[in-house]
């Protein structure tokens, strides 16, 4: 198989078509840090694409599709059901709907992707179920936040109660809940009779630092659901709900058609999936983001804001800093007021993100 | 750029990893008349995919989508505005719910896709609007029918009010609308202020047959929103929603958001549309399409259900035909007792066409 | 402050304040056959009301809301859950929505009152479900006609699937279900899988011409929820919501306050339930009513569309005979071209029902 | 059957039927400050109730209903559209719903009834509207507070976009909006494109302090939509919702229907509004209210957490304390440690209000 490079290379010798267009420093992928989820598709993922390309049964009838189960199943040591979806979003809010009624709600962190960067999707899935938020250092909740959310709200038909929890893995600020971490919120979810949803677009790199089974951050930690991401991390458009209840996953199937995410050629999803398992390319991936903000993160010293222990760096930067980065050719974005976010993808180049370190301490 | 042949042989041959399933005859797109709905990717659809993996910004911020309103706009000669969407059902349903309130209903055929074959999207996206179902032959509606139902419903608050009416070209049976025959639907709606969209999931099979102007057949007509489908006709994952006001497109950015469609790699399905625009490749796959169909129609005679008019031949055929045709390796629908679909696709094999017009012929 | 009995006794003396209007023909009680769902309250009812006025808890805390339970239980033979709502689509749309998940669909005739009259209440309480609309004479059901429906649905994720059946009794032609009748649906819904639904706005109607119990006719013949009609039949706002599986309704007390109808003041509806259950007072007023259409169905002869079981008379009549009638001062709807509805209430005076069937015969 | 007359007066002289219960301490309303939710029905209003039996058409299409466009048109001084509905909720949301698209949010206090106790009923009236929750003394919001929320939401389709605003007044701590307080965050409504809806349950008890036209703190003032309640201040079981700008009053028909909300005998709930309405009762009953109120916060003194502006007075007591006064026999809300809630009725008697304006004084 050609390596990126040679493909890379390949792609931009070649004639070019008007939606080719012309490379331009905006456009160099190796100055950019501006997010993870505009990364290339992997050569892997992109030869697997190629190779679903034969005729097979329509939707999720496809024997790629049908694959998913037997696949997740061994990855996690447990039987679990497997659906393919496009975005991560959609992966998120099925969960959310299989686990809460329409009158119900879900405690998750005030800066949750759910609660802020999804348009409203939690409340189209469920049909209006109410997110309530939880405080915590880095966008990580504890049993004890969650408790004083789920103790504030009577038991009455006046209040909308509670009926699961969603985390995030790695968080929106990069940080990593342990498998004991996991699991105490998954004691709390059970003796409350709640569900459990894990939000794992950055899944990947929360396993590859915690060097953990997937099993032991998930359903042995008491997790319902999980929304496996594969997008920012080499997939061009497709990501994994896994259900370790495949019960679950049945009312979901129906969903996922009603919400009309049942792609007809379903076969170029499984496959993504399916090429990102080969041999733990999600693992590889993930581990080469990581390193990247690693040496970020070194370079950052009493900037950090928040461990790096992910691919987010989070930095205190004054305009003028974050200005002065941005005359070398670096982009990324303004997280707040005196605070910068940089994010490496699976394929940030090294000799780039060593002059941005290099950059970062010589501020 | 390789041709398809040459593609093809490249995949077959170099190394079967485990998702590269072995051929087996139910494998062999050559005898598949199951549907068009999992053919192939053309090669230039995969050709642009690969060629849009350079770096872009995400959603729909890149430079291949932010050109889709131009191009569209080009195409239709008028100013449009164009989102992609991963999936026909996501196309029609956001269209649907930008024409018609939560409680309001829509006018459809008791045939069209929207009210069988979308597990209730219509419903979901537009927050429990009814369906109202009118009769027609080959699943066409014509301002009589649609009166028919209109005529029916009482202006008061105790019945569901008609705000839109959706047609389908070509329709489910393969049946093509004229310009004229759309643009009196589309007077109808302007008259009684009624929304009007058109499921293009074959628009392009209609088009080739009609060989008029996209534009002929859409705003001309009085049609607000258009499904503009490619996923049947050669793309992997693109569908484009047209409106021909640009403002519904506004509220539906959002929509398209809260549904969990805005897919972070967009510029991945942007390629798609772009690469079926190019050099008119959506009309080129459409025609073959259709001649496919037409050979199996010429051998159809008076087996014929419907004229056939795009890519779909609906035959009578008993049981024991339909064995037979099976029994020399075709794959197709039993539509209803004695009656068989064939579909045929941008891919199918001339030879096996001829093939199975022969086999028809000599039942 | 006034007692109930001088406020009673000044109600009836004093002037007529502004929105007490003058009596006129339109205003007669005495010669509308439009309905039943205006008629007036009954004496006893309004006592109850006043009676209530008593402080008590709020919302359903209070002791005669606590009693429905027990009361209904009672009149049952059996355990159920009863929650007052104050109109009947209320009731029949909470119920729905115990019955049918978002996602799916309820068979009920192609007539039923919430397919044609309730403004699209079931699909919004039920967040989208379909209705599935089946024949029968008279709006009746029958177990061939609901296959029929049931049968012609594939089972797969592209098509709404059934959850539930709901039948009107009486129905909206005035036709009544016996318990074999209805028991014989159940068994159907049960061996299906399926919630059963009884729309009861006349329940009572039915019940006074069967003499059977009303479990026989619901719980002892499979119904999982009742609609019981109480406005029509002399109450002022109160319906009542029963649960033959009292687990249903615990859902549904969320749902009813979510949905604005816990009125906080519920003793006053618990009150209406309970004096209209007081001394079988339910009963006396259907028969009055249904004696009444009786009276009418006599004169209507070779006329009736219908057989008159309760108190609706269908008749065919022209629109001259219709001017005809009218002109002699009776009220009425006109069903469809030729055909008119007459509408007997508890109170309609036994003179002018005379006059009316004088004036039918007369014709 | 007996004839009304003879019903009415058999009902007056017979024994006491069993749902008119005993008294009993808990049962004396003289002594319980819980809420003004469960206060009698006004006698005045139970006898516009009585005089709305005469026969008229059903829902809202009789003349009490069709009279309370320009009742309320008059009370305001512009033309407003006033809808009948059976709760306060259904008001809150049937407003919020006519403000807010499903993938919108509305600005709302912290504290506010839509968000803690309205069991998500805007949620499903909205179809999945977001509460941006803001802060404020006294549960009031002021234009910085509510720009604080506004500006942190950048306008990009990965945030619910704020829509409306909705405030309470008097609040839910019994703090009173003055007509330039409500004029400010009118203008900023305005200026930003937003809707305005005041929650009016103790609408009257706010005017009856601020001694101004009702117009002048809503319409004036920029409010498009007002929940007026009736409910809390003598009423049944009628509030009435209020559309300055009539348009928004179209939609809303419907949605009161497909809600379950338009009750058949919907003059008796016309009757209510109306009754309160005559000689200004509202006024007189939300003075009474307030002045008992006045009484005991001149006793609470220093234990005062909010000015008493309404009819709601909030302690700080210990819960020794708070058991004190439940000895003596008073029956109130504790509303948080330490804190407790006594609310006054347009019907709470001046003996008793004394009675435990005496008890805490002695505290």
């Amino acid at each position: 198989m050609a390596s990126p490079k040679e493909i890379l290379k390949q792609v931009q010798d070649d004639d070019m078509p008007h939606w080719r267009l012309p490379a331009h420093p905006a456009n160099r992928r190796s100055m950019r840090f501006f997010s993870d989820n505009a990364a290339a598709v992997h050569p892997r993922v992109m030869q697997a694409i190629q190779a679903a390309d034969r005729l097979d049964t329509a939707y999720d009838g496809d024997r790629l599709s049908r694959s998913l189960d037997g696949r997740l199943s061994a990855l996690f040591g447990t039987e679990v059901a497997a659906l393919w979806v496009p975005s991560g979003t959609a992966a998120n809010c099925l969960a959310l709907a299989a686990l809460c009624p329409p009158h119900g709600g879900i405690v998750c962190h005030r800066d949750a992707h759910i609660q802020n960067d999804e348009g409203g999707a939690p409340e189209f899935y469920t049909h209006g179920a109410k997110l309530f938020l939880a405080e915590g250092e880095g966008a990580k909740l504890t049993p004890a936040a969650i408790e004083a959310v789920l103790d504030a709200i009577p038991d009455d038909v006046h209040r909308v109660q509670p009926h699961a929890i969603s985390i995030t893995n790695a968080t929106e600020y990069g940080r990593v809940y342990t498998p004991a971490e996991v699991a105490a919120i998954g004691d709390l979810a059970r003796g409350r009779g709640l569900g459990f949803h894990m939000d794992g677009a950055r899944f990947a790199n929360a396993v590859a630092t915690l060097g953990c089974t997937p099993a032991a951050v998930t359903w042995q930690a008491g997790v319902d659901a999980l929304s496996f991401g594969f997008v920012k991390n080499g997939a061009m458009s497709a990501e994994c709900l896994v259900f370790f209840d495949p019960d679950l996953a049945a009312v979901t199937r129906y969903r996922r058609k009603r919400a009309g995410l049942l792609l007809s050629k379903g076969r170029y999803l499984a496959a993504q999936v399916l090429a990102m398992l080969d041999d733990d390319l999600w693992l590889d991936t993930a581990r080469a983001a990581n390193a990247r903000a690693a040496t970020l993160a070194a370079a950052g010293g009493d900037r950090l804001i928040h461990p790096v222990e992910a691919n987010e760096v989070f930095l205190r930067a004054t305009p003028d800093e974050a200005a002065a980065l941005r005359a070398k050719g670096f982009d990324f974005y303004d997280w707040a007021p005196g605070e910068i976010r940089l994010v490496t993808a699976w394929d940030s180049d090294e000799g780039d993100v060593g002059a941005l370190a290099d950059a970062i301490a010589a501020l």
